[in-house]
């Protein structure tokens, strides 16, 4: 998951009101669910540091996809090996120059009707090691969090005796994504051991440089379309909930980020002798920014609201159903409110312009009395269905010129500046629109219906996550329901030094995991 | 000078229309003045390497007065020496603690009604030598400026012959401020050597703090103020203007500078999954600043133009009579307009509110996708009579308060973010008045003319500089006419590497000083 926390963007959400999932009529399916949930939980609890112990070889592989091509190849064969030992065939795939490898597995089951992907990455963010606790390839279990008091190293060599599941697992990558990879082997394994027959044919993708912008995943995905035919895909990337419980996403808001540079005298002017008279680009900015979004978070340029698609009954339900997160944010955030006052969940499903920054004329104590040269802003836009960045770009580009502005891609030439009193340097990033999985597909549903049993309780519904994920890969490729199922942590310290997984999580990890393989079958029968 | 060039906030200025200095009843003193200049010119024709060496002994004399008071008291025992051989009586001034020496002088003329103080300061900006083509504590003749073709060095110990006008000396303080008081010396010595009596008592007063903000310059103007007691004091400090030719100042702009700081959440909140929701501090403050101002220069704060005294009938002639420059500096700047397509000139003589600069979220590339924490923005306000800082002041923060904001002078705490939606942080420099010496009155009207009358043509009168000098030091303490006479080249590097002196403008400023000082007690006889 290539975004941070996500935490609070979702919200805890109690049954959808009217839900499938738990109707007197599929009491028959939560059972059967009950009952693959303590056959796989009683065989983990006697597995648990073989299971521990295939991941920490799996995190002793450096997996840096910008750093060596090499370290991805190592990890790739790794996971073949893995898949391979569960009965899986494997392929490695790639397309285009520069691709590096992802590995496809699938577990065909006779008799099955559906097909379900399961997708995580097994590349890592760089890491600095001086940052560390400890070495970021070479997994260490402590009793808890680093900077609690008391949290100690464990020797899983020498313990005797089941492991406490607050204990963390650290190590670059121990939650995004290579613990999600071994708690669905560790499922399958499980399912096995307790001759669980799997419900659905199961495929996996696992990613080799999706932190690294997933460079050539589309191609990938559109190359070996035949093979990696489904009829759903299970997302295994990003945290649960920070309240602890299991979430499930359909979407991810789209992202296209916006460099503006507005242009002044060539070169700096002391503000007395010419403030009054030459350009002053700061200035010309604010008024500039002031015209693109109001203080409540209004974006006031025509038309930008026209391309979004109203929520669904059922999407709106969900929002509704979130608790109020919003009192204690403000405290720990130090604010006295928020924009529009709003919930915080049906602010993230509208699209938005956020200020990123600006710079003008220097640093704070040492600008100098001068009017500048220049004004940089960044924007990022965050996109909700059905906007797309080019029709995000067109709008934003109309709305500047008939505000007066001269577009240009480069830094503008006397010739240039002489020509136009307004000039602004607009540059975008390509970015990529946004994804969403209708909330209420009968895939989506059993989906649902599968993980609250598995949990044995209501989990969270986030019909679209406020941050972006690049979903619309597989969304607008492949044509078929995609839904996020997570395990993680919030608190991974995803990205960052000292990422780590709580052994509960991979615990519950491999339950709903076990849960989905063996019963979304069942849930979601293919129609005859 | 602590402002930098001011070359184009002046400009060229014909004769005031019906002017005073050439009308036919004058001639006369036109004559007078012509027979000083031709005398003085003549004796420094003759003496011309010995001018330059006393400049080259004084330049030679560090003169940081924020490094060293010791420096500073050896230029004041130099300067003393100098005075001393000419007939001074001399005195050094302090007053308060940390104060730096000025130099008092005094030349008695008897019969004399009328005491003219002349001002410069003989102290100096830091260097960086390793920026300067030769060391700044000692004087290097070159044959032009530097960069240009073909200047070379010139050895004056050895050549022989007159020196060509356009040779510059280098040092620091070669312009800013010592070589005015070596050309008023040298005024003082043609002069006698002319048998021409001065028509004023002199004085002289030479500031050993100036680049380093004045500190004690009022309390040693108000602590001696029965020594400076005078009808009028002439201010050397400052370039003549770009077209070569002479310039009168009679005012400068005051100045007063403000920080402003919006806060926004306590740490910055991924933009994604909090970009709608958490109050973006960045965007806040674009709408504050452009509430501010307008894009054409107006102040859009209510009664900031208030305090504005109207410009008389003699100051709107001089802006008027300004030729028009702006079509090169828009051409050399790069600029297709400027604001509210004014002149120059008329648009220095407004109040004026500059956004210097401006900075949240980080820099250019790498401002990450977040809601910022803060947002900070640096503003100067340029004054004019009879606006004062502290009513500036107090204007901008009832304007601050109307918007909603709550004003604080440090950064705030948890709690107070709690109480406030809009926080701002609001600090000010102290800031100083304008100053303006009426046009009209008898002894600005004198100095015009003398100095006309010595260049022999216009002069370049400036009602009021756009930038910003403490010239309401000597205004408010002393309630006489100040006018300013500058004499060096306006591309002297003022305050830079390199700073230089053309020849000809210290040939220029031994005559027009020795002309002021010549018949300024005729043109402008005391009253019966």
């Amino acid at each position: 998951m290539t975004s941070g926390r996500f935490g609070a963007a979702a919200a805890v959400m109690a049954l959808l009101a009217g839900g499938t999932a738990m109707a007197a009529d599929n009491a028959n399916n939560a059972d059967s669910t009950a009952t693959v949930r303590e056959q796989v939980r009683a065989w983990r609890k006697t597995h648990e540091k073989q299971i521990v112990g295939e991941l920490a070889g799996l995190l002793a592989l450096p997996n840096v996809a910008a750093a060596n091509i090499q370290d991805i190849h190592k990890n790739a064969e790794h996971l073949t090996g893995m898949l391979r030992q569960r009965g899986f065939e494997t392929r490695i795939l790639t397309a285009g120059e520069g691709s590096r490898p992802a590995v496809f597995g699938e577990l065909t089951v006779p008799g099955a009707t559906r097909t379900v992907v399961f997708y995580a990455h097994f590349d890592g963010q760089p890491v600095d090691p001086k940052g560390w606790a400890s070495d970021p390839w070479k997994a260490v279990v402590r009793t808890g969090p680093l900077g609690t008091p008391g949290t100690r190293e464990v020797d899983l060599a020498t313990h005797e005796g089941p492991l406490d599941s607050e204990w963390r697992i650290f190590a670059r990558s121990a939650s995004d994504d290579k613990s999600p990879i071994v708690a669905l082997l560790a499922a399958v394994d499980g399912l096995r051991a307790a001759g669980i027959q799997p419900s659905v044919n199961l495929k996996v993708f696992l990613e080799g440089e999706e932190e690294d912008g997933s460079p050539h995943l589309t191609d990938i995905l559109k190359a070996h379309a035949g093979l990696l035919a489904a009829d759903a895909w299970v997302l295994c990337d990003g945290p649960t909930h920070q309240t602890g419980r299991m979430l499930l996403y359909f979407g991810a808001r789209g992202v296209v980020s916006l460099n503006l540079t507005v242009y002044g005298p060539l070169r700096p002017l002391h503000d007395g002798h010419y403030g009054n008279w030459a350009p002053n680009p700061a200035v010309l900015l604010t008024h500039l920014l002031a015209g693109l979004r109001d203080p409540e978070g209004k974006v006031l340029v025509p038309g930008f609201y026209d391309d979004m698609r109203p929520l669904g009954e059922t999407e709106k339900r969900a929002a509704a159903a979130m608790p109020a997160i919003e009192d204690d944010l403000r405290q720990e955030l130090g604010l006295a409110r928020s924009e529009a006052d709003g919930r915080l969940q049906d602010r993230v499903m509208l699209p938005a312009l956020n200020l990123r920054g600006f710079r003008a004329g220097g640093v704070e104590g040492s600008a100098p009395l001068a009017v500048p040269t220049d004004a940089w802003a960044g924007i990022d836009f965050r996109l909700v269905p059905n906007q797309t960045p080019d029709k995000v770009k067109q709008r934003i580009e109309d709305h500047l010129r008939r505000e007066g502005w001269h577009i240009v891609a480069e830094p503008p030439d006397r010739e240039t500046r002489l020509a136009h009193p307004k000039i602004v340097r607009v540059t975008w990033t390509q970015g990529y629109p946004p994804a969403r999985t209708d909330m209420d597909t009968p895939a989506s549903r059993a989906v649902t219906a599968v993980v609250e049993q598995a949990t044995g309780g209501p989990v969270v519904l986030v019909p679209s996550l406020g941050g972006s994920l690049p979903m619309y890969m597989f969304n607008d490729t492949l044509q078929v329901p995609i839904v996020g199922v997570p395990m993680v942590n919030y608190d991974n310290n995803q990205h960052g030094n000292d990422e780590n997984l709580r052994l509960q999580n991979l615990w519950d990890g491999i339950e709903v995991y076990a849960a989905l393989i063996a019963r979304l079958g069942e849930e979601w029968p293919s129609p005859p």
